[in-house]
């Protein structure tokens, strides 16, 4: 029999003991960790970034279909890619949880396993944070911390007209993840003899439920001497992420549909659903890739890395936000992506 | 009549273009604030001082109850608390929230305007946060960020043999404030026709929903050469804080029971309500009065100062944690505080 262990049988002060106690220290920035009022950190000259992110069950994650585990360690990925997308290095996190008493030491053992994991991939360090219980859902806040050399951070607002737009890796996969997790869950509910075959899909459901941060896009940014003039990360899709840079820049943009990096995987799993490969890359969410824009000069820079696609280029503000269709009609690019509030 | 915005009608990035508007820049350390993957801090040479916490509603407030520009101002101020228990100068805060559309964007305009205040009463800046919707309840979690000279926070741990307890201001109201909402809640459930008179116990009701934090103390330290040899806010009670202090210490403690400072509203308060004033004073959490250690040789520093009591000293490990009453009997000190898990 699976072992259970009442949190109350630890208290607040046992539980946070219990699961910070592994925390090890990989950066010599990390003055003083876990344990005390507050978390004391040094970057020896350089500038500090900072971002939080919070992620609530039912809005953000289904805990019928998302291991505990990848939880943990999705939480820590999606604020370190924010941390990416500044053009610096990720040190430290606080996190956060809120939990009911549905949960026992075990399965929050199992969620720590996966932030730690995630920590130890990306040299991070847990540094502090709250538990609490909560009445009813799992509540999970995160804070990563960064440093940048001074003034070497890439903002969204800084695009310029001819610049080149790049996306890393491919988009679309964690949106047709999702797509397939919910259709599988309503079969599951309504007949739960049926098991679900996810081995052919393991790509969509990994870009889902375990999506990794672009660490190595920052690192070859910096041992080729690239500075993006403008970069963020893909958390709604790319047509609202284009659209935040050229609203952020005062500038418009043409997007091709036959540049998207689109997996065969995603547009095999694309079709199999009925949807459109490239309404899923432009509008589908979560894929945590960087959306990054370059100075023309610079495309011999990045030519040679296949994890970099150009989809594009800026455009003065007058010519709109344009899409380029494969057939050579024009639209406007719409951000149809996730709205919290209106889902 | 009043007038109700539905935040759907805002959507996710105007809401938050529509709460951080107004967010001012006051420190010369905040390089980028609100509006991009994350903020970007500059502590010239100072070290960095972080602290998060988690408020859910139904758990750590209660909006029948609390107002919600109090509870904007009280989410701020619970958190600068735990960065001048580093010795430390708060500079930036993060603020996530996840609300349900029973919210309006009025009622946020409401929250917000308590965050706002108490940035601007304490000299930090809003940088970032998440908004997000939420299945129930309200859900606020805070980052805060600030700078100490190196090397010059102060721990729990590094308490000594016979140094002296010291707490600042009075402990307990802000529990008799609780107990006095939590019977007129109660009343009002029972018969929603009698409307409560807090006019007489206005001082234990601030205690409770609008608590500062204690910058004064932090600043009457630097100005007077003062390095408290340990440190941490009264979140949890007391009792339950000395025997951390001693815990990670590794020694004792003696706490005199007619030291304990009690304001005589909350002496009041205890008395109407069948109440010990020291066990409310031991026990009672969110005071968020600082306790700390000091040399005895600085004694005569603190004692020109009404805002600090000395209530006990520290003594060898051996000689466990206690209270001597004012009978002159001799206990173990016990958390008997607020405990999460158990509630």
């Amino acid at each position: 029999m699976e072992q259970r262990t009442e949190i109350a049988d630890l208290g607040e002060f046992g539980l946070i003991e219990h699961l910070t106690k592994n925390a090890e220290i990989q950066n010599a920035s990390t003055i003083l960790g876990v344990g005390d009022d507050a978390a004391v950190i040094d970057h020896f000259g350089k500038q500090t970034v900072v971002t939080t992110d919070l992620l609530l069950e039912g809005i953000h994650f289904d805990l019928m279909y998302t291991p505990l585990k990848h939880l943990g360690y999705k939480a820590v990925v999606v604020n370190l890619s924010d941390i990416y997308a500044m053009n610096a290095i990720p040190t430290q996190i606080t996190m956060s949880i809120g939990i009911s008493n549905r949960f026992s030491v075990e399965a929050l053992n199992e969620f720590y396993e996966g932030v730690y994991f995630a920590c130890e991939k990306y040299g991070v360090d847990l540094i502090g944070g709250d538990t609490s219980s909560s009445l009813k859902g799992f509540v999970i806040s995160v804070t990563a911390i960064g440093e940048v050399a001074p003034d070497q951070f890439v903002k969204r607002s800084t695009a310029r007209k001819g610049d080149l737009i790049c996306v890393s890796g491919d988009v679309g996969g964690a949106y047709l993840g999702l797509t397939l997790m919910e259709r599988e869950k309503k079969i599951y509910q309504e007949n739960p003899n049926i098991q679900p075959d996810l081995e052919d899909e393991s790509y969509i459901v990994g870009k889902l439920l375990k999506p990794e941060a672009r660490k190595d896009i920052i690192e070859f940014f910096a041992s080729n001497q690239i500075v993006p003039t403008a970069m963020m990360d893909v958390s709604d899709g790319i047509s609202s992420e284009v659209l935040h840079i050229c609203k952020q820049s005062n500038l418009g943009a043409r997007v091709y549909e036959e540049k998207l990096p689109i997996a065969d995987a995603s547009r095999k799993a694309a079709f199999k659903f009925g949807l459109d490969p490239t309404v899923c890359a432009l509008n589908g969410g979560e894929d945590y890739e960087l959306i990054f824009t370059i100075a023309q000069e610079d495309h011999d820079k990045i030519v040679l890395n296949e994890e970099i696609s150009v989809i594009g280029y800026i455009t003065d503000l007058e010519e709109g936000v344009k899409l380029l269709t494969k057939g050579g009609n024009q639209y406007d690019l719409k951000a149809q992506g996730w709205n919290a509030f209106n889902s």
